[in-house]
Formats: C-alpha cells, sequence, structure tokens
C-alpha cells in the first residue's frame, strides 16, 4: 500500500495511492479519515493524484540518521566504515515534502545531495530484537539527507550541516510492502545519474540499525529512521532539480532555490 | 515569574509558582488556561506545590545543545574549545521532569552528569540577530545533558551517547525574569559538591548560540537550547541522587535507577 500524505482545497489528509506508478494518469488517491496507522479508514473521497499537492507523507517526531553505512561512499570521503553506527539526529523543522524546495543555506558553499533508504517507524517500541523489526516498521519512503559538507568538515557534532532547514525531503509516499533487502537507490541531478547502489550494500542492515538505535531511545509512530548513502555525493547548486529514486517506492524530486 | 507544568489528579497544567523558595511550605501554584507563550490567562485554581507531582516544564520540539562551551571542562576531557561552537541535538523522547529518574542505559558503564543552563525557546524564529535574541528567549531552566561517556567516545557522532531515554532532565520550572550573563551553576551528587561554575565562563554566550543555531534552523516555541556545562563531569550510578541547581532558577533533582 502506498501512503501518501496531502492537501486540496486547504484541507490536509492521508491517503492511499492506487494506479500504476508508469502511467500518472492513472493515479488517484483514496483520502483516509485521521492518521494511517492501524486499520485504513477511507473517507470514500477520492482524487486525482495530479489534483492534490503531496506533502511529506510523515510528520517526525525525530529522525536518526546514519553516516558511512556504505562502504563505497565511506571511501569516497577518505572515512573507514565505523565499527558501531555512526548516528545522529535531523530535526522535525529540516522536513519538506515532494512538492518544496531545498533553500541553499547561507553559511555553506558546499551543499550536497544523499539520496536514502528511509524506514517509517508505527509503533512506539523500544529494545526491539531483530526478529521483531518487522513489527514496528510501518513502510519505507525516499530520502534525501542534504548536507553543508563544507560546514560538516568544520564542526565536529554535525546538527547545522545536517538539520538545517530544508535539509530532509521525504517521500512522495510511503511504501507499506516492501522488502528493503535488495532495492536499487539512484540520485539524478538535471536527469543525470549521481549516485547507483543498491541497499544490499548497506554495512548495516534496515533490522541492525532498528536494533541498535532503539537500544538506547523510544521510537515512536512516525519516526524516521535514514540508512545512509551509497557513493556518488556531489554538490548542489541552486536551479538545480535532485531526485532521489527507490526500486518499488518512487521519486522524489526537489528543486533547488535561494533562501528567501 | 516562574512557570511550571504539573499534574493533580490526572490534569496536567502550565502554572505560576509562587512564594519564598526558601520556605518550600509558602510555595504555591496558580494554573493556566492553555500553554504560557503570551500573556498567562489563569484559571483562579490555586494548589500548594507540595500537593501537586511537577513534569518537565517544557516538552520540546527539539534539543540543540552545545559541547565544550566552558574552556575547563573542555581541558579536563583531553579537548580544545572548538572554533565554531560544536552543537548536537538531543530528542524529546529523552526529556524527564524533576520528579522522574535517570534510568541507567544498559549498554553504557559509564554514564555522566553534566549540570547546565537550559534556554526556552518562546516564539518561531530564524536568524535572530543578536539585538532580538530576548525577544524570543522565553526563559531559563536547569537541564542535566546525562551522557554516556564511553558511548560518546567510541562513537563518533553523539545521537546514542547523549539522546537515550532519560538523558535530558529538565526543571523544576522556567523563570522568565533572568539575566544569563553570570548566574552559578552547581551539580552535586548524594549532597557532594562536584560542579561549580558560573555562566560567565561560557566561551558563547547565550544571545552568541541563539544567533549561531538560528542561523540554520527555525526554532519553535518551546524548544530547548543547552549551554554547555562547566568542569567537574563525573559518573552517575544506580542509587544516586543528582541535583542541579541554577541561581536564580532552584534545584533539578533526579535519582539514578536500573532501567526497567
Amino acid at each position: 500500500m502506498r501512503i501518501a500524505r496531502f492537501s486540496i482545497d486547504g484541507n490536509v489528509s492521508f491517503g492511499v495511492v492506487e494506479g500504476e506508478a508508469e502511467r500518472p494518469d492513472s493515479l488517484v488517491v483514496h483520502a483516509l479519515a485521521g492518521h494511517p496507522f492501524g486499520p485504513p479508514q477511507p473517507t470514500g473521497e477520492i482524487h486525482r493524484l495530479a489534483d492534490v499537492r503531496l506533502l511529506t507523507p510523515m510528520l517526525p517526531n525525530k529522525i536518526v540518521a546514519v553516516g558511512r553505512n556504505y562502504a563505497a561512499h565511506a571511501a569516497e570521503l577518505g572515512n573507514e566504515v565505523p565499527e558501531v553506527p555512526l548516528t545522529f539526529f535531523k530535526p522535525s523543522t529540516a522536513v519538506i515534502g515532494p512538492t518544496e524546495s531545498i533553500a541553499y543555506p547561507p553559511f555553506s558553499s558546499d551543499v550536497h545531495y544523499e539520496a536514502e533508504l528511509a524506514v517509517v517507524i508505527g509503533r512506539m517500541c523500544r529494545e526491539v530484537p531483530a526478529a521483531r523489526v518487522p513489527e514496528v516498521v510501518f513502510g519505507y519512503t525516499c530520502a534525501n539527507d542534504v548536507t553543508a559538507r563544507d560546514v560538516q568538515q568544520r564542526e565536529g557534532q554535525w546538527a547545522r550541516a545536517k538539520g538545517f532547514d530544508t535539509s530532509c525531503p521525504l517521500g512522495p509516499w510511503i511504501e507499506t510492502d516492501l522488502d528493503p533487502a535488495d532495492l536499487a537507490v539512484t540520485c539524478t541531478v538535471n536527469g543525470e545519474l549521481r549516485q547507483a547502489g543498491r541497499t544490499s550494500q548497506m554495512v548495516r542492515s534496515v533490522a541492525d540499525l532498528v536494533v541498535h538505535i532503539s537500544e538506547a531511545m523510544t521510537l515512536l509512530p512516525g519516526d524516521v529512521i535514514l540508512t545512509g548513502t551509497p557513493a556518488g555525493v556531489g554538490p548542489l547548486h541552486v536551479g538545480d532539480e535532485v531526485a532521489v529514486s527507490i526500486e518499488g517506492i518512487g521519486t522524489l524530486t526537489n528543486k533547488v532555490i535561494k533562501r528567501g
């Protein structure tokens, strides 16, 4: 099931997207009452997807991200794969949806894209054993872990480099029926391929990451885990259009604009 | 004004604390309707402070913390004062109030206290100039930036070391009329003095930190900034009682228990 969040005529709802991804004209969204955790409650209202504005599919309370989880990406920045997963937070104020723009922050001159598989948590949980991870995962979406690389290299902790406003595009929707073991993850800038990896290259699997993070902290419904980026990161410029695609989910496209 | 958040008979409210801090029997709390941002709206309900349960005075959306902001503390851990403030996040799930306990996380064997002045934001803001910082600050409270030092030293980013459940005690209330320039910050463990600094020793002032953080990200009402800890950090053990006191605010006391 593909769960989207959308607005139409000023109303915001969750909805179930149906139709063929390859034929955009066939796509419709069935509005849901309330939140999408638990059995979906359709209101009966149906819209053509082209008529609604897609929003970030989730408003997470927290986003926990993982660095250097693809060996080739760690190497391209001159880093080793860490012995213990390297975890950091992005704040909820960084989240934007698939129709919003990345605003280039004025304190950086080297902002990079990082295409990533995002895990959306569906149940409040802590100390989740590996075997029970599927029970707490609601689904998967595309993420761009937008990073001010120059700031990241200057500052020892990454709150500003990876936490500035608009640095966490999520979308276009959450796919709830998906095996995350071996999915193609790609990133294009202005249509040119820049990153092409597979989730099977992740040093730690989705299950490993949920176990590791939930050992320390409670995860809430809607919380998001970013699973790291494959090799090929590089700069974005004002005017660029960056697209993250993940096999079985879809494509998250954002423009890059000057901060207003 | 001292703004607390409390529960009585299962109801949770904000309130204004009045009376003499030195005479606990004199303390009462005047309940407020709704949230405390903007003009306070007393309901007319008054309780003796001893009859209510104090909760964390704020449920922040995000907590932005600053490392190595007192030179003597940076030195005691063998670090230099960073050229640019070192900023990291603690998640909302880490917050506890003054009557809750710090649960010792099973993945660490070296959990430390860190007494800190906490700044509570009162207005949504971004790119705040230094002269306007007082307009966006709601008030100040005591914080303990509880840290799994062994995990911090093992993992390059600090999400688990400083983000585990119960690692962010806040309280006992928010003092809205306070000059943060030169306040005594102390920490005791089981009544023994362990930290004694003054906010005048901070490398970057409250105003500098609000400017620096808000340059990157939007701050929301209730968001909290932790301003770093003075020298004297050290271990906590199950059974300890740790108390953070800040001149002009009060004392935040928490027990340390085994995680249940």
